[in-house]
């Protein structure tokens, strides 16, 4: 008979309630359901498989006979995941408090599925812009090995959570009113903007969310050494961000050979036809599960360097979906 | 007594109106003024340092007592230039039509001013990404030499035209009311989308901009073995267009000796300032002439690396303010 999970999904924001889809899509084992989020959404109802469900405010003691417990991100993670864990739940948590904690695996299935493995109770979810990253890299970085990665980003504002796509709509309406733009979620107006500005700035120079994508890359990939710079923008779109990728390979790799790599790797769609118009766009790849890899050729800068363009969709793959898809593979390994 | 100019504006779209806009600004000292365009805009009124001109149709007879002729870009230039600089006028064109013809200089003022003295009658203003492009490589490449550019874009639609500034504002209403999008300007819809498709696709793989990039970038810098590789990204955003430059050098450079060569650059704003939520950002640098640059970091991936956002508005630096700018130039050199 098939196992049937107790499962906890933490927050209700636009990743909580991808969470929620993506089991139901996906129809994971689920026997009781969970849903938990702050004081200030307990109460209300959500659905999940044609059902309604009461958000419960979490606290310590949330988490008793539950197996696994999706963490949507943010405060919550850091406040509660150790709790779960030791009511004996597998986390899965999608915030950045313990990406970079070496007892902790950082996992995305087509890539580093053995990690799941060494668990201690926690799992991590990579940021939404390294997952579409390593999926496109891997594959690349196992034909031919990688000697540097150069990656500027077109990120959508879901990323930033729901109140940050109610603040592009309202922004958006207000410049074609000709209305003054109010700006509340990001540090300027994002409509009709780009905003070279996600997450805080460090010392270096480099955002956080820029230095998310280099130390969770070499971590995911296993290699320190690897070397990769990033700059990461937030566009003026709902769902799914982009990634102009320039790959520079250890070994030669035509252009042939890379569309052929990329046929056959996991969780990859090619969509590479610019004579028919076909390369991957946020608007179509929202709502996908798969990493979608267009505009390949040479780059024209570097011998053995490549030129791509990575979109997915970032609540998705990007987040809800990897996290569901490190689910399936616990219960597969009997992890779960 | 200051030399008094007869000048033809050719084209009244967003470059066009640009052109006008920014003649009266600087006071370029204009005698005569004749507004020419296409049969369709014909019998039309246009402004100019308040008092109205009646725009013509443009024919071969056009620049007859023309000394000086701006041709906004597109048809026009192919089918008039040659019989303005037969009738004496000195040409200016903003088109892509002579840009790599080894008889026309490619100029940016603050890049390669002294290319003015050697045209045959027309002299092109380059490709709005290509003009901020070079204005920042310029002083790095005089102070470092450089081996490898990469450029990923974040291209405002103005770039496109006037139509296309409407048709952004169209699905934009479109998408926020629930509407069907429709698409005629653009491939694909743009509002709320990113599109890696400018110009027409090249057989390497790459589009005609983002080969502009490559080809007008080295004849400015008069450097053929100049590296460069571009990712050019159509983005919903009216005016401004972005750029992540990523370079490498053939001497290092330390961030704060950049920093003070930005400083001292023509035609450069150095706006670089993380702690304050200051780097060039479209909305601000919309209406503004020069280039403004922020984000300024090292390459994490290499040695003698630096990053960073330069940003200009494409209708302005990036078009009519540097074709004006050369008219002065040529103004300087008496060559008018």
């Amino acid at each position: 008979m098939k196992k049937k999970i107790n499962v906890a999904v933490v927050g209700t924001g636009a990743v909580g309630q991808a969470l929620l889809q993506v089991l139901a899509e996906r129809d994971f084992p689920v026997a009781g359901l969970k849903v938990l989020a702050t004081k200030r959404s307990a109460g209300k109802k959500v659905e999940f498989k044609g059902e309604e469900y009461t958000i419960e405010e979490t606290a310590p003691d949330s988490f008793s006979g539950v197996h696994l417990a999706l963490f949507a991100g943010g405060e919550a993670s850091r406040l509660f995941a150790p709790a779960a864990v030791k009511e004996g739940a597998v986390v899965i948590d999608n915030s950045s408090s313990f990406r970079l904690d070496p007892q902790v695996p950082l996992v995305v299935p087509e890539v580093n599925p053995e990690d799941v493995k060494w668990h201690k109770g926690i799992i991590a979810n990579p940021n939404c812009s390294t997952i579409q990253l390593v999926v496109a890299l891997k594959p690349l970085y196992d034909a031919a090995g990688i000697e540097r990665v150069i990656i500027s980003t077109y990120q959508a504002v879901s990323g930033a959570g729901q109140e940050a796509v109610e603040e592009l709509k309202l922004q958006s309406r207000e410049v074609l009113e000709g209305r003054p733009v109010t700006a509340a979620v990001f540090p300027w107006p994002i409509a009709f903007n780009c905003l070279p500005h996600i997450d805080v700035f460090q010392p270096n120079g480099y955002t956080r969310e820029e230095m998310k994508m280099v130390h969770e890359t070499r971590k995911i990939m296993k290699d320190e050494n690897l070397k990769i710079s990033a700059t990461a923008v937030r566009v003026p779109v709902f769902v799914g961000h982009c990634e102009a990728v320039h790959v520079e390979t250890r070994e030669e790799l035509s252009v042939e050979e890379v569309r052929e790599i990329f046929r056959r790797a996991p969780g990859v769609v090619l969509m590479d036809d610019p004579e028919k118009k076909l390369y991957p766009l946020p608007i179509q790849v929202a709502g996908k599960d798969e990493v979608y890899i267009g505009r390949l050729r040479k780059d024209l800068a570097v011998d053995r360097g490549l030129s791509m363009w990575v979109v997915a969709d970032n609540l998705r793959k990007g987040a809800a979906t990897n996290a569901v898809q490190i689910a399936e593979l616990l219960l597969k390994e009997s992890l779960l």
